[in-house]
């Protein structure tokens, strides 16, 4: 086998960087009617339960496909057919959750605040005050278009106080930030197998308050996607209800597993945080800015406004860098020129020293002296 | 690493065994943003079109999810909300088919025969004749919950010459049976990455008529499984519209890769069919009795009956049969105490014949002399 170091560091949302051990984990084939691949199944369950402190009230319920999948199927097997959903809208991903909401028919209202910009509780209680018919509201945690983090405990006291259901995308916070469901009222929280986890993409998980999963049969709109289907057949079977992608489920299991040897939310957090700080430091004194505020900002990915040199393209930058070993991800914003860089997956600062140096290398290449926005 | 020979072969119905080769491409990152993914998606698109003859006709849509998701999406983006299915049922595929256009409220008909029993493309013609309102036509090739093999091409033409348009559930034949989307007029064929392509589980894939896909922008009743906007995503970017399981992707690339080198369909469907030989052959030196008739049985999957002994119990045989390396299915009859073998995979003639050594070992320690279905 070729050694891994060989192919380019994702430092990408997900799919990111994972470890050999969770690679190695899919070079075997499980039947998935065998007891020993539902033994698997459970573990991994029961672990996103634990990591979460939902074993008293939530069950883990999880979906083949990417994370969209999983919150399209939250939204359409949570929330009833005369419910409305308060969209809490600051970047991409909220309004894909929006987007979800229309197609499947649901009444959907939305809270829009500037993409560089947090959501305050205070306006969200407002919202809620000013329309009693709204039943659920939908929070990013981590918004990944930009990387901006958003106040989930001060939003989700919000939302309780006020009889409300939080629906919360916790895709790319799950497992490097706290969610606390014994202490947070939070309704689901929906994550996927390819991002803090530092498993392979193909599911997406959902912890859905037990309570209200069971009282959702025969609600959603897709066979496919019916939560309460998929929960109750697994409960009944301990198999998935179809086909489940056997070697991500496998990966999935390894990866849990690495993140307790890690220390579990806290220490892997702890890593993503230092892999930021080097990263935004070292970008600093390349001349690079970031888009967001220190304290907005999560520990996930962060968005860089692009030099304004004339020289500069992303393209060619991306392709530089992709050429040193590092792939970038382009950035989600309609109206700023930006890309972003990913802190997370089996990295280290070691890893940013790195990428720092090839940023420096690619800018010589392409004749951009520096990340000033100001062109000179 | 393990030698893969210690883990117990599947003849199981997809997740099957799959090559070494094929696991291998699984121990690298693909970043979904980058170009050299892009080009995996295309070739894999571009071979899967080819494998059918579709090229000047079809388009591949690939699809995160198990198979049944493609069918869900094929359906819910297909048929449009005034149309009206015909599902042709003899078996449990065809009941998942018409469950789905039930939840996702297609008008919907049935024309059922029994589980044993191909479906004649006379009736179909005297239902298509009988019913003017019947706009699209549901066939599953083969209905892996007995392995029957349907008249597809004689289906074909009795629903095209009425003007009817016909959906193909292909999920355990692509690959292995010839399907000749040139010839024989289709408007989907969809199927999956874990089958007799032997990629591992995770994607599925449809074939679809490029203008009737082109005419279905804002059917579907989901976002994530809208067809018509995965198409146009990928066709504008290269990307999957969201999060691939990119390992999966890459797997199924290097199992189209080695399906090519064995000799395409036809060299692969005669494979499966030396298999089909051999353990069908075997299984009644031992006793046992097919359900099917040999005019009516794929080369897939094998129904046996039960043996009558009273000592036979399925669960306790699956036991004795993965501690001597082999996972079998059980069967998914109602009336009829059955179990299956797959006959799919990276398997051969060599794997049977250990297969039917671990078959008579496992009576042996069970007290049951043989598979006769009478009880001595």
């Amino acid at each position: 086998m070729e050694p891994s170091v060989s192919y380019p560091i994702l430092l990408t949302p997900g799919p990111l960087t994972t470890s050999e051990a969770t690679r190695m984990a899919m070079l075997r084939d499980w039947g998935s009617w065998d007891t020993a691949f539902h033994a698997i199944t459970a573990s991994v369950c029961a672990d996103i339960i634990a990591i979460a402190g939902g074993e008293t009230t939530h069950v883990c319920v999880p979906l083949q496909g990417s994370g969209t999948f999983a919150i399209e199927a939250t939204l359409g097997t949570l929330v009833p057919a005369d419910g409305k959903v308060l969209v809490l809208d600051n970047g991409a991903y909220a309004q894909r959750a929006l987007r979800i909401l229309q197609v499947i028919r649901r009444d959907a209202e939305v809270l829009r605040v500037a993409e560089d910009e947090a959501i305050d509780a205070r306006r969200v209680a407002a919202a809620l005050d000013g329309d009693d018919r709204i039943t659920h509201v939908v929070l990013v945690h981590c918004e990944t278009g930009t990387g901006i983090l958003n106040a989930l405990a001060a939003i989700a006291e919000t939302v309780a106080q006020r009889g409300r259901r939080l629906i919360v995308d916790a895709m790319s916070s799950f497992g490097a930030l706290p969610i606390d469901l014994a202490v947070t009222p939070i309704e689901a929280v929906v994550a996927a197998s390819g991002k803090c986890l530092e498993g392979v993409p193909g599911i997406g998980f959902v912890l859905a308050r037990r309570d209200a999963l069971a009282a959702s049969a025969g609600r959603c709109h897709s066979l496919a996607l019916d939560l309460h289907d998929q929960w109750t057949y697994l409960e009944r079977t301990a198999q998935w209800r179809y086909t489940p992608p056997t070697h991500v489920v496998a990966a999935l299991k390894a990866a849990i597993d690495q993140h307790r040897a890690e220390g579990g939310v806290s220490a892997r957090g702890a890593r993503y945080t230092a892999n930021r700080r080097a990263l935004v430091a070292g970008m600093q004194r390349l001349g690079f800015r970031t888009l967001l505020p220190e304290v907005l900002q999560s520990p996930i990915i962060v968005t860089f406004h692009a030099p304004g040199h004339p020289a500069w393209n992303f393209g060619v930058f991306y392709r530089e860098m992709r050429d040193r070993g590092f792939v970038l991800y382009p950035g989600k914003l309609t109206r700023i020129d930006t890309f972003r860089v990913g802190c997370i997956g089996a990295i280290d600062t070691r890893t940013i020293a790195g990428m720092l140096q090839a940023v420096a290398a690619s800018l010589t290449a392409m004749g951009v002296p520096d990340g000033a926005t100001s062109a000179v």
